[in-house]
């Protein structure tokens, strides 16, 4: 599973469909300040009509705040309705409550148990009395076994999904780099000790342009130095030389700003750890990338071994203009 | 897992297995009306004979429905032949059960005390006497303890199924296309937020032909201005220019009918959410193709973001011929 | 993942390591009548010394009999164990066991107390009475607890195995063929609806040759007329066409016999349902090659539809001798 | 999922990133007598600042002990904590437990009780009483109900993580080979009978070098007579042939000393019993390497199989020097 080569499109020449645009065409975020790909690394696109029904997707994407908060609920509005159940069966319907008491009193006394059955405690301090509450109880006991099993089953989920491990530097640099004289640059590492090996970079320049008189989208891939590392135990700071093949040679600050620039990356390796392949994309619009500056180094040797500082991902030095 | 370039047999010639069949093989579903993928992506061909015993796999492919019912039907069935067998021990087998009452009213109490013990409730208001009745109960709190187990990796396992997140066209067009005319059309779209990467489309036509008296089916690949997008964020039109090199130039709407065509469709990505690589198959019968028609926009830009608007997916305009 | 172009070694030319043994060299099952695939798709090697500990994979790749013949024993000698803790602790650590009884009636009570907190049944006829047997019941809870998470690991882990869903004729065929007088064929077939795409097979013959005395195994590819289909809705019968280039061009059938041949066969392709690779190893000893036979139908169309008869993967006809 | 080819820089030629370096750029670890990558295939990096939370990460990684050692633990703080909550609510809170008892006494109680309703056995002995205390237990079922589900994840992810099946010989050999005269050597072989297939290997120099008075870390790919296998049934001796075209050509052990040669190596494979891809990386120090010398055969032939001795992986004989 690598990137595909950037498919350029040999015939017919003259189509409408751009080349190396990635799927997004020509048309799409022409409002200048519009952003193609958010800061989590998302698209900035919503769906809108035919709603798609896909609980389990949602309720493995959700948030976990949402998630916890949801189970608590769906928790205690089915315990709800099954206590409402075993009062409406009859006063006599659980052992251990006292029918003599108010309703607000038994149907709490109810939801005690239900919550008991569903979750298979069972004290038996309460127990279902008759044929309906036990039909009522057998049906409960069902309903906890089956949503343990759902529930266990979407944790689960959760945890395996691909996580974030990859850091990126808050800034891509236009720093100085001796074969070119310039070079775009940014900064990646692993956060974590897992092993991500055959990592690869892309980067593609997006950019706004007026051409006679509509406003288009145009995209271009930017060459690296170095597109792939087949371990990556440290930082790797990825490089475009900005050479005279370079789309942006003497591009200045002011071009990358008002032609409302976003340069969209793409990593891609395999963790592992969890056996994966993982595929993490960013983006660095205009206002985040810095003039001539460099990066300041982020390991440093121990005795033993490496010494990696993740705080320093971002470290940069202005250099003086000369 | 690309899909494979398709194998064309360099020697020897005159073989009688057909190049591009994609494995169908020239003497399949040549009785006309008779479609080779149906509307779900499955393959139109029944399996005869030498039933296999897979039932992971069955109960993972069954419908929602089928599958909740035969839990609750086997939950039954289970509690019903446990309750029989503490009945068959005899009166005493279960304190907190009523020795005189009727045979159905011990059997349902035992069914009961059976639910409970199966589940883990465990009231304690009934419980096993005597070692037999033990014993029959320690085997059922085990058989329970396993059910659990094993109904919750049936869950898990159909949720972790790859769905279909890809969105079809109901119909392909026969649409304008400035650089060759003409061109056959569909447009696909990603359902949810998840991202899909390295989409890739493939178009194969299928049609029947008679040489010399006998009915055989043949099988051609479309080419297509674009088969591959990096990533998915909106619509993708994929498209077949209807060049002079194209085995349907010049075909008229009568030829795709009366030769009883068929486009297949096969669709890959790499779904990023659940880190597994997606297949997904879907056909356009030659009834299922418009001609002299063109999609209209599905996504529009909103101020912040853009819109991709799923129920606009099909959404077509016929034009008048000129 | 496909299968690698097999590696001829270019340089040095003399080395003692020969070209496309496919990792089994030339010096392994020399003892005539040894085959080196066993007809479950295993590799004909036992590993002796240095004995490896990965209960989990055992416990994963054993047959289901012994697995759940071992889960029953694990629970009935944990229970045992936790049954003579309880009655060590004393007579009276348990309520509801008359501590007048006898050592084997108190035991038997001891053990249906241990199932019933270990499957977290806690009816509380009997309960952990004083701090001792408390505390022994909280870790026998606890115990439990765990368990069941790992047994419903263990359940999903083999569950979600890939299975050998390819049907493979029971023989080998020499049969003619047009373009070359004579092939070798087999045939495969898809058990069940599930899809398998990108199919591929790959076949090599290995035998035995003296060589200066010296009995050596050898290894050669055979080529096949189509070794790939995309898709594989039916059956597929793979044919290695015998022409001059072919390594058993002109080979007899004492030549199969005496030199031990064995074909072995790789097949390998994506289960779409199970979003997996599956890769699946099969051999014909010399012994299961049928000579002059051609293999019958085992599809056929139906109205609506086409039928595949499984039961006819190996129907063939031995031809009359001209 | 291949490993890529080693990407070598084609422009621009004087960059200060290393070829060949496999991501550790040329900076890396130069006090003499660090190695790159650790014994167990770890790279010998340590991460400082910016913490990251990663529970679940964590919690697959740790070692078996630890990670049951945790359980326990939040066990019995999770119990504590709860129980005080019943005490709290006051002493008429649980049934069951004398309310005239000691402090230590009744916490005592309240934490047994605790435990019967985390792990959802519930006697019954004790139960909650009054809305608080219901409450509470309510919310303690749940929790217990919810960790089941989460520990049951993380168990069978623990599980299913590939597994270090690859036995590697403890030393490299320089050992005679007929082509070249010399050649560096290694032998691995699996550890079970678990399908490896399509195994890859990759060996890199790595050394230090002082250039102009700066030490600098060097990186060099060996070449393989063989470099894949596509099935992995016995055990594979790994053969760099130390021809005129080889790094290493004419290097003398004290070389290989006084540069602090480390030799990293990469195996891949794929995993047909999980259906995983597996990566392997391992190292050689130069005093892990053993000089004219040879591999003794490991695997012997059995009458009806072949028998690997996994004992003799790293079974060599020193030959005399001549």
């Amino acid at each position: 599973m690598k990137f595909p080569k950037l498919t350029r499109r040999t015939s017919p020449q003259n189509s409408s469909i751009p080349v190396d645009d990635l799927g997004f065409g020509d048309k799409v975020a022409r409002i200048p300040g519009t952003r193609l790909v958010n800061d989590d690394g998302s698209f900035n696109v919503v769906r809108r009509g035919r709603s798609v029904f896909a609980p389990y997707q949602e309720l493995v994407e959700m948030s976990w705040p949402r998630f916890l908060m949801l189970t608590v609920m769906v928790y205690a509005i089915l315990n709800l309705v099954f206590a409402l159940g075993f009062v409406l069966i009859g006063t006599d319907s659980l052992t251990g409550i006292d029918s003599e008491a108010s309703f607000g009193s038994r149907f709490l006394s109810a939801f005690f148990f239900s919550v008991q059955t569903f979750t298979t405690v069972g004290y038996g301090t309460m127990a279902p009395d008759g044929v309906a509450a036990n039909v009522l109880a057998s049906f409960l006991a069902l309903f906890g076994w089956v949503a343990l099993a759902v529930v266990t089953g979407l944790f689960y989920a959760r945890f395996a999904r691909p996580t974030r491990l990859i850091l990126f530097s808050d800034h891509a640099l236009i720093a100085p780099y001796a074969p070119t004289g310039k070079s775009l640059q940014f900064r990646i590492a692993n956060k974590r000790d897992t092993k991500l090996i055959n990592v690869n970079a892309r980067i593609v320049l997006t950019w706004l342009e007026i051409t006679g008189g509509e406003v288009k989208r145009r995209f271009a891939p930017l060459q690296l130095e170095r597109d792939k590392v087949p371990l990556f135990p440290l930082n790797w700071t990825v490089v475009h030389p900005i050479s005279e093949e370079s789309p942006i040679y003497n591009w200045t600050k002011e071009d990358f700003n008002h032609r409302h620039s976003e340069l969209l990356i793409m990593i891609e390796g395999y963790d592992e750890s969890f056996a994966q392949q993982i595929h993490v994309n960013n983006s660095y619009t205009h206002d985040e990338i810095i003039w001539n500056a460099r990066f300041e180094p982020m390991y440093f040797e121990a005795p033993a071994s490496t010494e990696l500082h993740l705080d320093r991902i971002g470290r940069h030095q202005v250099l003086e203009e000369e």
